[in-house]
């Protein structure tokens, strides 16, 4: 155990009661009842990081809740990296499913439970605690480090992209660290490369300029949920692969440990649709198939359908009109605007005449996130893991989107590496949510030594 | 003019004048704010059948609105012919589109305005007026003669079946006309021979148990409106055909004379694709291929559909469920639990794996009505609508459904003859509704030859 380890075992304690008083504190970002909770994480962020030694702390205005930005750049000829996290959490409902109070952290067989412990307040703290470690023992830091701790991540990001835009300069580095993000699971010790992006669509169909007696017209009159279920039917075979032309041209093969960890992690395919209570598929696809699936294969979703009449009963009706919601996940290589072309592209030449086809753009949609896989920075991570854990950890995927990777890319040119010590399993937007207190005794020292040997690379 | 033709012109302003007071009650059927109106108009109608000579009238309970029975058996040896029709009427919403109030009836170029004159109140006081003048002139009618006016028509007809059933042996006829319907075209003489029956349906569509996270189950989750869309997508071909096995199997071929009636009607395609302010198809069918679609052809025809997040904007989830609410017309020969049959198992014989499909049944479906062609009783009524129209009518069918010959057919084993005097064009469920008064005056002459021909045939 080197000096800053020995800190860091010191200081546990004092830790713990710092992140005890950030969870007290109701930062909850998608509600305004929660102002001044937002105001007063932000300002509690912002002390932790001038305690640590940081010269240069700014709560920055964004448009929304505020961010706090950190810079403490003195180690001239050493890398820059910026840590990335956020201060607000998901609302505590259902309050009546706690076991004890949201606000009121409490210990339970070594795991913190408050809103927000897990995603991301216990997390974001360690590596200011570890900064806080290099001031008190050395007065300095092994390389250049600059922080953004932003209030909206839980309620979208909605200003992250343009303020990263308009702080280019003072947030400018050779890495971004995400401090938010997840282990995959409690038994195997992960890193998360790859996410899938996200594109939205809307599609409405019209036939006729009302809506029409089925008596009266059935038969002659268009009707666009025939129309419309005829063309969807068209974008998927049999297996829900999706067979629009071009979809899928620009993929990029995965980072073949992926793969391997696909392969590795015995995933339970019965167990899997127990989990979600759905009826087996028969054949049983296999485990591995599923996390690919999940992770390496992009997707077409249909996340709404509506036309007609919905209410109880039935009603003789030909609607004028019915409409579908799309949502694309993306994979590697795929861009998110030739993507959504030839969706509508597809569509439109599937369209039989007699119908009119609108298409509405819904959001601007992300790329996916892919770690280039031969990142130096990536094999110092999980060398670190490696020796703290016991064992290599997995590269893996999330079906999910991260926009924050393409945002750091986009503006600032950055990598981003996600270096997180909370867990999927820690129910951060559920009740109960919980850190596991020796994954923030860990993910100290993990941090110190990732400093220490970015530092050096 | 014979004597009764004689005695009917000379009728003629006091004729008009019991329609108007009988156009002024506002007997809505379907807003209980009318119950009044309700109660006078059903106390009219057995007014005006007591000064038409029926020697027993009575208002009798259905369990909803009351109806009006009458009977004058005094022929023995003579045929034996129930009137049907309906003194309720459609609401008059909306009341500022009309341009005289809809319960102020008033004359305008020979047209009565008013809300009921056509549909259904100038009709079936046709026939009420033919039998006083029978009775003015020779105290008798030359055959048996009972009529069933109702109240409900305008809300479903929801106690007619009941009340016929329970009323069998008084109803008992050798023929029933009603006096709702309608002449198909101003232009062209017409008598309806046929109507499409209905059955209604709902598939419901479950994959998980619960709407899950796009991003986190994209690809490997079961997605309900994929399913759904699918399986709806093999009911029909691309031409709109329906393609369920055995759904058109039991059809029988129309009458002829109806085919002919689709040739000669000249229907205009392009303006009935205006007129429902739709897109013209590509290429364009015919007048009468749409004629026969309407009519001739049964449908299979989707009325609503949903699924997912219907809202504005777009909410990333798998849906748990999709449905789907389909109403079928059919058509002679169609048994409508046989075809509701062929539906469901087609749609089981498509249904993935991994998914729970459930059919709810939406009401018991009704036969289509087709009137035998060689019904003498039709023979006689095209002859006197021949001579007094100066052209043979067409017979026509109509794509809507018309339960109530189901219902007479059904409890009484008799066939039923349409013998109306409005016209498809007057506006009858619309603001302005109106009656021509040309037909008001003929429809009396033709129903005086109908019951002289009758009483001999």
């Amino acid at each position: 155990m080197n000096a800053i380890e020995g800190w860091l075992a010191d200081y546990a304690p004092q830790a713990l009661d710092t992140l005890k008083a950030f969870c007290r504190i109701e930062s909850v970002s998608t509600d305004p009842a929660f102002k001044t909770g937002i105001e007063d994480a932000s300002r509690f962020v912002a002390t932790q990081l001038r305690d640590a030694g940081f010269p240069l702390v700014d709560i920055v205005e964004t448009g929304g809740h505020p961010a706090v930005l950190a810079e403490w750049c003195a180690a001239p000829g050493a890398p820059t990296v910026l840590i990335y996290g956020h201060y607000d959490v998901q609302p505590p409902d259902p309050i009546d499913k706690w076991t004890s109070p949201a606000f009121e952290p409490t210990i339970r067989n070594d795991r913190l439970y408050a809103r927000g412990v897990s995603d991301d307040k216990g997390p974001l703290l360690i590596p200011i605690i570890v900064a806080k470690a290099f001031h008190s023992l050395h007065g300095k830091l092994p390389l250049n480090l600059k922080v953004i701790i932003e209030g909206e991540e839980e309620s979208g990001s909605p200003h992250l992209s343009p303020t990263v835009a308009r702080l280019k300069d003072r947030l400018a580095c050779d890495l971004v660290v995400s401090a938010d993000g997840a282990m995959w699971r409690a038994d195997l010790p992960s890193v998360t490369v790859a996410s899938r992006g996200l594109i939205a669509l809307e599609v409405v169909l019209t036939g006729a300029a009302k809506d029409l007696h089925s008596g009266r017209h059935g038969g002659s009159a268009p009707n666009p949920i025939r129309a419309l279920t005829q063309m969807l039917a068209t974008l998927h075979d049999a297996e829900g692969n999706v067979t629009v032309p071009g979809f899928s041209d620009a993929v990029t093969p995965p980072d073949p440990l992926i793969l391997a960890a696909i392969q590795s992690a015995n995933f339970d395919a019965a167990a899997y649709f127990d989990s979600i209570g759905a009826p087996h598929p028969d054949p049983l696809p296999s485990g591995a198939e599923l996390l690919t699936r999940q992770w390496l294969i992009p997707t077409l979703e249909f996340n709404g359908i509506s036309g007609g009449y919905a209410g109880s009963g039935t009603k003789t009706v030909i609607p004028a009109s019915a409409s579908v919601k799309i949502t694309c996940r993306l994979v590697a290589g795929q861009d998110p605007e030739a993507v959504k072309s030839a969706i509508v592209r597809h569509l439109r030449s599937v369209l039989p005449t007699g119908y009119a086809m609108q298409s509405l753009d819904r959001g601007p949609g992300s790329a996916a996130f892919a770690l280039n896989p031969n990142l130096p920075a990536l094999a110092i991570a999980e060398s670190v893991l490696s020796e703290l854990l016991g064992a290599q950890p997995l590269r893996v995927a999330m079906g999910a989107t991260i926009p924050i990777g393409d945002v750091f890319k986009t503006h600032l040119g950055a990598e981003m590496l996600f270096f997180s010590f909370s867990t999927s399993d820690e129910d951060y937007h559920a009740p109960n949510e919980f850190l596991r207190l020796s994954n923030f005794r860990l993910g100290m020292v993990a941090w110190a030594r990732l400093i220490e040997r970015l530092a050096k690379a």
